[in-house]
């Protein structure tokens, strides 16, 4: 079963809109077995549009559409879709009296003929009630091909897709199952990992794909398996994932293989009843948010200082001044202090300490751009790493952080 | 002028991957005039690429296309660019020279064959030097339209874009004049902001499109305007403008229509050489990480405290425990004095703080999921104000510190 993800909007078309709904929407589907042939992204424009209605609907079974559903003149999909498939809009009561609740509840403005106007909906479509937003979502079957419109903002198009949109599909359409399982590495480069793993994936059976997905000092390598029958599927890539253990188990990371390390070190501490807390240069609090991004951080996560400014490592977190005057601050010794020194003012197990000059200019410290230290403090030690991320900003940042949560998983699985 | 944006590997269309690379690729043509018609995303199949690639070139004058260039068996964008262009690869001894030169500095592993494979390029196509990384991009005409391959790796295709791409196009096309401006209202929704300008917006000027970018707490209201005559389009636009600040002058921020609120901060901190902290609870130091990701923070920024348990709140910031035990942890009492006191003690002009329940579950406090305040200290005074965000978290977290910045920027730009 194929589907085809097509995002409306002129906002992406010029990059101010970063488009994340297809790649939700995109592993929302393969968990349930519905391959994404194509996204197409198009401008609020009707000729566009119609062809790439007219384009996906011949290749595909289903077509998902997001955006275009809003209240203003540039919001064309609704009429759009009318004229596809040859339709009218009618009123819908339910919707109506849903946009006139949202607006008594959230709004002290009085509400427009243009919200009423969120009501209107093919006649031809099943609404697809949207409890968190005006613009309801829509499922249009036309000829063996079905269509789904829903508005293109990220949380009211999550929630459709999760409550209403894939269940229908579960229980309309017969899908062939798909596994997928990702294997996080570290250390080794993509080229020199697929040197390592060739024998062995030249012979994966032909239902069995490949995929390495390099990001900043990790590679995740994914097998995606596709089959009718479910249990010989699950045996092959069981039996394959054991022999890629087997070649390279020493660099792979966590043993849920589709989560990120972050996600991993999360479980460990929640399971082991451990607590964090980070002391934070270059990195501005990065590792702090990342970890409270996820629901539940508050049962190991205390806190963090970002001690952005010099000043602030020696008056809050009291890293003497002789040390950064001696080793400089970008040191290996100003990391151990930061690390241990957050650790007991917090009163955690474990710290993660950041210190370097992660560009575009050097800083207080001489450091070449590029070098960081990572400190990490453990019930029974604390120790500091020395790296040299390059020159690019964000990717010094990115590479440090994925850097400490290894050392951090390190510790904390054997723990 | 028009280009098409296509993205291919598989971990695109399961959603593994959010593509960022097309909104960059989208923002930068579009500086210099160039209107993108669609974006394709396509797996790594032959029969796709080649069908995404035959589509494109019917419809625009040059296709872009990011991806499929690594080292691995999956990567078969070049094999496929040689059947589509009837062309064959050779090597580039500029390229292998220069993949050389990055394994000996940046591998401790000897270079592979595979690595070396990175040199061979269509023998039609101009090579553009990517010095980031090894894989070339690749400038090819064919009839009337130009196509470009570059590596999805986003910094490698990034620097080719700018380095090589964008400059060839200024050489090589004639280009319509595209100016856009943008301005960021708050505190009005988009329906109740389109009935308020709708006057003005249906006596636009034909080459003049308005569109409406919702995010959380505001609206970016988009003029993009089209012309082969620069002065005339700029005279329009600037009329336009006018017209739209006396209608809705009072909610919008920031001169340059560009910029993000936090740019429009970050700026203002700078100019006027003020000093900022933070201190954050349920914003887990995402607000001093979306300053510190800026370059030049180090200038205002000196930290933040991160208070993520209510006990870090008392031992580290010096919040009274009976302040908390009187208001709970979740009330304007605490957020004043998280502001008061890590202005103090960072020794900053201002101040933000940050405490609030962004859910799933309740917290330390018994406060509705959605609760927040939002604390702010000046140089001569102290506030808090009180949101209710809504019921899911990552809303709740943005929503709030788009507030935070809001308040914030009325404060230093009356300071």
């Amino acid at each position: 079963m194929l589907a085809e993800i097509i995002t409306i909007g002129d906002e992406l078309l010029i990059g101010q809109v970063i488009d994340t709904n297809s790649a939700f929407i995109g592993k929302e589907l393969n968990k349930i077995g519905v391959a994404v042939y194509q996204i197409t992204s198009v401008q609020d424009n009707k000729q566009q549009i119609l062809s790439a209605l007219n384009d996906a609907s011949k290749r595909v079974d289903i077509v998902l559409i997001t955006g275009g559903l809003g209240p203003t003149k540039d919001d064309i999909t609704k009429h759009t879709l009318c004229e596809f498939f040859n339709d009218t809009l009618v009123q819908n009561n339910k919707v109506l009296a849903h946009v006139e609740e949202l607006f008594k509840k959230f709004s002290d403005k009085p509400i427009l003929d243009v919200n009423r106007q969120q009501a209107k909906v093919l006649s031809k479509a099943t609404v697809l009630h949207n409890i968190k937003g005006t613009a309801p979502g829509m499922w249009i079957k036309n000829k063996d091909t079905v269509f789904v419109s829903m508005p293109g903002v990220p949380f009211e198009m999550r929630y459709l897709i999760t409550e209403e949109v894939i269940p229908r599909i579960i229980k309309e359409f017969k899908r062939p199952h798909i596994i997928h399982k990702t294997f996080i590495t570290y250390g080794v480069g993509e080229s020199a990992l697929a040197a390592q793993i060739s024998d062995w994936e030249d012979n994966l059976p032909k239902f069995i794909k490949l995929a390495y997905l390099p990001s900043l000092g990790s590679v995740r390598l994914r097998l995606s398996g596709t089959s009718l029958n479910k249990s010989s599927l699950e045996k092959s890539i069981e039996e394959e994932s054991l022999k890629l253990k087997s070649l390279i188990g020493d660099i792979i990371y966590g043993d849920e293989g589709e989560d990120e390390l972050e996600v991993v070190v999360a479980k460990l501490f929640t399971e082991k009843r451990k607590t964090l807390a980070t002391a934070e240069s270059f990195t501005g609090g990065k590792i702090a948010e990342i970890i409270t991004s996820m629901p539940g951080a508050s049962a190991y996560f205390k806190g963090s200082v970002v001690s952005y400014a010099t000043e602030v490592k020696t008056t809050v977190l009291g890293v003497p001044e002789d040390l950064i005057k001696t080793y400089s601050v970008v040191s290996e010794q100003v990391a151990v202090a930061m690390a241990k020194n957050v650790q007991k003012m917090l009163k955690t197990d474990f710290a993660i300490a950041t210190t370097g000059n992660a560009g575009p200019t050097k800083g207080d410290s001489n450091a070449e751009v590029g070098t960081v230290y990572i400190g990490i403090a453990t019930p029974t030690k604390t120790f500091a790493v020395h790296q040299q991320l390059g020159g690019q900003r964000e990717r010094v940042v990115n590479k440090a952080i994925n850097k400490a949560l290894e050392l951090l998983y390190k510790e904390i699985l054997g723990c």
